[in-house]
């Protein structure tokens, strides 16, 4: 393998080598949309799968709705369809046929065009909304609690592996509730549910916050939105929870007769994220030997790696490591056991580090003399040699330590890199030189927000909700603010 | 909730009627698409995760691959182009734009034109082998066994739900090897394992065959299928597993270099089963008050009604309930306790057979009395009263004894609805008069394979992998034949 480019040289080099060096995901032969290889996929899924049991916890269901929404529908909440309508792809015929002037091609037949053209859904808020008017009739047919698991395709011009593609996977909720009031606290509910696996399981520290009115989703009301820090200093949203208000069930007629016999529209949220938490999780822990991966994600959590001279000694290796192996499934970690003999023990140790892999044990001849394996932490590539005895016991403990540590020194990161700054010029000197999230005072118009993104290139990523009320003036008109903002450069 | 047809009735019109009035799935306002509803979506997710778990077992990992096709990639493969080309969706535009007569309007915008259509996939072998030929240079490189979940779009005239829609969900394997045998390995190995799933699961009793050339998959050199028989007579195929040979290998120039240094082409496979598999279970077991589930595949496996009359019963029931559902629980049995004081026990018991609750149990104040509960399975409508004593063992076995039943019953119709033919006319009768499969000589040629088709709607389901040999004469030319095939009206 190639050695990648470091971090300091080209971030961004770095990490597009990484993702396709580590097997996680490429380019394919379709404009913008990429193949997620089973190394890659094997980490989403324990994404997934953490999600869903968390989804299903708050008791949400799971259901699938079309890929397909007719313009008409689509075009029924007016912002929403504003919002997404420059980004869409869209089926108009569905029929090919043999091209007359060449049998061995296939050409678009003319005579199967749709009456009436279909959006590649961007999100599902239009298609959803229109099933569910025939779902509630009254109070008690609220709330309806669902999630969808589905691809979504939005048109970007400019791609990268994982954080803008055309084509996504990601998971989609959609609720609606009979009270404004049950629907913000659905919104914040999953804001905070996003934030503790974001958290717990990717190790990658967040700030909640609320979206300005121009950095939020077309058709909400509010959006709430966790935001990460990557290494480089940029903040990349890891998920965003909305709460639509009624938008959706007006457009869509939803209405509903509610405990006092009177009829009302139907309130509304919808949450996601999305295989973007991938570059997350590339971007915050890993290094210029490859990725770091929290074991709570890792596909695989220890590999041993035998350190032979000939086939005895690969015999009488196989024989330790089957026993350590079994111990240490039978506390539920994922183990793999290269014995290959293709590869030498070096290329091997290179191999798991670019994967990531949290805990090398690597054991020799005189490790079996001495009862012992050296144990390598990926995370902060120390080595220890530890007793066999208890080994199951120490690894299992190990593997939790580590998912701490790499929180913390994220955690750390963060703190470091979060600046508060008071003058405009100061705002531009940090992030000119320190970059990272500045938290400064703003004053709550569009205007001043925009004036700093033209000129800095910096957006507000959020109005954390954990806020400290402060009297402040803002950057640049100074006029009075009573909290600050986190403002970054973003993905 | 409205009374279902009788099948005897309209089994077509049953059909319909039940997957709506169990919440399994509704049509959407897209047309042919559907929308699978969480209680049908739940059942569809035990599938999966089975499924899943066998394709890990037997060595596959999941990945993701495109929606869209290129044309220039999809018609590479003639066969498949040619036999998906006329049910494609296509996209041929990225973008929408205000309609400049009416601005509450979106039309396609005509400057967003694609310079090459993407066909939503109707299946992946196209993008996969176009992705396959950058990962295979060496032997070494094979196999590769990949499976993906996902959804496609095949666009049908006549749609069903379940049974056949625009858009489906379900899984394809695809796989690459060194060589022709490994692969036919390979081919049959997914048939198997589908035909345990189906049969182990579903409790759907299957016929694992061989496609003729007629029916076989396009692009495909063998298919091999398994196929089901419904409770009217019709055969519904379950799953299909084809060997590809070199065909995408040679489209798509996969070659790699073999242990002899020889430059070779990869040999091919694929295997999917789809949401079709709902349709098969819901048609292969219910009855006219609804769905019948095999307990392996229930949301819900033990649904516990409470009778009472007053505040305090339904107190002193759920004391007791409470215990039973933990013990239950603990065993990992899925329990649901409808204590709603809005529905009758009356209507409640018509709900959960509706939605074919596998075991029913019902416990009222006489009930508390004596330390007993009544028990009553969906599958044979029985009911009988059982001690509260070690009710979570006797639940235990009955789940399995249910699950058993089931497929034995599927099992005996099946076989009561096979029928040896040796001439046409005999053909013909059974056909009209007595329905389900029919065993009989073939010729071995498309002719008269074609012939019967036309006369009868029958087709060949499929050669059965275990056939005896058999002298015989084929129905209509009268040639010799060795062994009978299996011919059906299918869905
Ligand atoms: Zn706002
Ligand atoms: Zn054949």
């Amino acid at each position: 393998m190639a050695k990648l480019t470091a971090r300091s040289e080209d971030y961004s080099k770095w990490y597009n080598e990484l993702v396709v060096q580590a097997d996680l995901a490429e380019n394919s032969g379709v404009r913008g949309c990429m193949v997620i290889k089973p190394y890659g996929y094997a980490i989403w899924e324990k994404m997934k799968e953490e999600l869903d049991r968390k989804f299903k916890e708050t008791g949400h269901q799971n259901a699938y709705f079309p890929l397909f929404v007719p313009k008409s529908l689509f075009e029924a909440e007016e912002k929403n369809a504003e919002g997404f309508a420059k980004e869409c792809a869209v089926v108009t015929h569905y029929r090919l046929k043999t091209d007359p002037n060449n049998p061995q091609k296939l050409i678009v037949d003319p005579d199967a065009k749709l009456e009436e053209e279909l959006i590649v859904r961007p999100t599902s808020e239009a298609i959803i909304w229109s099933t569910y008017k025939n779902w509630v009739q009254s109070y008690r047919d609220l709330p309806i609690l669902i999630n969808q698991w589905a691809n979504v395709v939005r048109w970007e011009m400019r791609t990268r592996l994982f954080l803008r593609t055309t084509e996504f996977l990601w998971q989609e909720g959609h609720t609606a509730h009979a009270t404004s009031a049950e629907a913000v606290e659905e919104t914040e509910k999953m804001i905070h549910v996003y934030a503790n696996f974001v958290q717990n399981f990717m190790a990658v520290p967040v700030i909640k916050g609320l979206k300005t009115d121009s950095e939020k989703f077309a058709g909400a009301e509010e959006t709430y939105c966790i935001e990460a820090m990557m290494q480089d200093g940029k903040a990349l949203q890891a998920g965003t929870s909305h709460f639509l208000a009624q938008n959706f069930a007006k457009a869509f007629d939803v209405k509903f007769t509610n405990k006092e016999g009177k009829i009302e529209y139907a309130w509304a949220t919808s949450w996601g994220v999305s295989t973007r938490l991938m570059g997350a999780l590339i971007m915050a822990h890993s290094d210029d030997k490859g990725l770091v991966l929290p074991p709570l994600l890792a596909p695989i959590q220890v590999v041993i790696v035998p350190i032979f001279r000939n086939e005895e000694q690969l015999a009488e290796i196989d024989n330790v490591v089957f026993d350590i192996k079994a111990k240490l499934e039978s506390k539920g970690i994922s183990v793999k056991y290269d014995n290959d003999d293709q590869n030498k023990p070096g290329w091997k140790f290179a191999e798991y580090e670019l994967k990531g892999v949290p805990i090398r044990l690597a054991i020799g001849p005189k490790d079996l003399e001495n009862k012992s394996v050296e144990v390598a932490r990926r995370d902060n590539l120390t080595k220890e040699v530890q007793p066999l005895e208890n080994l199951d016991t120490y690894i299992d403990e190990l593997l939790k330590t580590i998912q701490t540590d790499i929180y913390t020194k994220a955690k750390d990161f963060q703190q470091d890199n979060i600046t508060k700054v008071d003058t405009y010029e100061e705002f531009k000197k940090v992030l000119q030189e320190k970059g990272g999230f500045i938290s400064a005072h703003w004053d709550g118009t569009p205007e001043e927000e925009e004036k700093i993104k033209q000129d800095t290139k910096a957006t507000i990523r959020c109005i954390p909700l954990e806020n400290p009320l402060e009297d402040g003036v803002s950057l640049i008109s100074g006029k009075k603010s009573i909290q600050r903002v986190i403002f970054a450069k973003s993905y």
